[in-house]
């Protein structure tokens, strides 16, 4: 039988900030990524820009969503306390949330441990012309369930493989998709647990197995940067953001994410109807 | 056999705007409901105030969905141009997208048409913690399906009672539901509609159907009338917005989730364990 051939997906669009994207085929040392890199940005300078840059996403994502052709698949994966609630919050606040939706992958549930791992991944694709956040995602099959030795190497291993031809067939179908990693040191999770210790309005954010997750820390390190290393694509990358400090992390995510909507180049659509002599009674 | 006794929900917790909600067991003549009241103000200074108020919005949004026990519906329905995405964009555009999700309710499909006409509604009902907006609702089948005659009478009329009685099991689950009439004039909307004629970004807004559907416009603003009469409760009221100014519309309705959402009063949870000799390493 001859190898039928993969199809080859557009590329996401080059964006200011590449310096932060996984180059395919190369090896991820998370030691070698900066994590509180500000860019030459004081905090309030930051914090203005990505106001602006926020209104133009606001912009491009209704252009999306009235064309009706693309959709746009943001995939957040970080430690405990890496800000992933936090970046959508600010990412996508001042968007209209008729074009935005999060999904939030928790422990699966009984029905979803019944199919394959990618089943309730699949259900929350995004349709044409929307925009979809994944907080958490199809990576924690390659993450927890490793660290915690869930299922054994000869499962979770293949699984780089069938993550990137999952992802290759969403983006064939008109799907980009921006994956984001944000990368913080382990002073910064001891700094954000503690103020979480600190201020009685966060303890309900505290748990006590967060103690117990970051003693795993270096095998977690580990499983980041193999999933980075084998699951960054042309057509689906891993960006690695400095994210010690939230406002260059928002700064930098929202700009990624306006480049490539820009590159989408998504258009009103024209009406097809002949709209001249249209006359409203 | 004896009847049952039904449930009796909390009712939705009094706003600063009741004078728009429909007092159940009330009977609705839309004639005599505003649609171009402005409520005294002026309109920079009411969008000013709008994002004062969308602020509390997204605090309250943030307790709501920390402290896990409740929800919140808020139902949308309106005449074609009636100002369902506007509001959507900017009642919503400051809240976490985390905590509220909108559905959109299209033509049925196949598989949806094969079922209840509750069946896809059911599952887009929010869970505890979160908001749903609903872009259109189990409503339109009392409306353009009794417009259209696509059922007869004898089936569309005993789903007011069913709706109500699906609304009941709903907030007696810990649900408050807020429905939103939309209130406009027939000149407003020949004036919306002839904006979209004049901007070709906006053309593609604009279709035929959408000239077909004003000439039913006396059949609709009836079946609205009707709908508040028989399905405003205290557990689910309705209220009618007046929505000419889509100004006074935003503040008048992000006022009225403020007001229910202080009524409902959530919590940031307590942490169930001792966190005072917690140390992290």
């Amino acid at each position: 039988m001859n190898q039928p051939e993969a199809g080859t997906p557009p590329p996401v669009p080059e964006t200011e900030y590449d310096i932060y994207r996984v180059k395919p085929g190369s090896t991820v040392d998370l030691t070698k990524w900066q994590t509180s890199e500000k860019g030459g940005f004081e905090k309030d300078e930051a914090k203005q820009l990505q106001k602006d840059v926020r209104d133009e996403l606001a912009e491009l994502q209704r252009k999306l969503y009235a064309e009706g052709q693309q959709s746009l698949l943001v995939v957040l994966q970080a430690t405990d306390t890496g800000g992933k609630d936090g970046t959508i919050r600010n990412v996508f606040g001042g968007v209209n949330p008729q074009g935005v939706r999060v999904a939030s992958f928790k422990q699966p549930t009984d029905e979803e441990l019944a199919h394959d791992f990618l089943w309730r991944i699949h259900q929350e694709t995004p349709a044409r012309g929307m925009i979809r956040v994944f907080n958490r995602s199809h990576y924690e099959d390659v993450l927890i369930v490793r660290v915690k030795e869930i299922v054994p190497e000869s499962v979770w291993r293949p699984r780089y493989h069938t993550i990137n031809e999952f992802e290759r067939g969403l983006a064939l179908a008109g799907t980009r998709i921006v994956k984001i990693f944000l990368h913080i040191s382990k002073d910064e999770q001891k700094a954000r647990l503690q103020a979480r210790l600190d201020d009685p309005n966060k303890h309900w954010k505290f748990s006590l197995g967060d103690l117990k997750e970051r003693e795993y820390w270096e095998d977690y390190q580990q499983a980041f940067a193999d999933m980075l290393t084998h699951c960054s694509t042309d057509y689906a990358p891993w960006y690695v953001i400095p994210a010690d400090r939230k406002w260059y992390r928002n700064l930098v995510i929202t700009r990624i994410l306006v480049d490539v909507l820009k590159g989408m180049d998504p258009h009103y659509p024209q009406n097809e109807d002949d709209l001249s002599n249209v006359v409203i009674e």
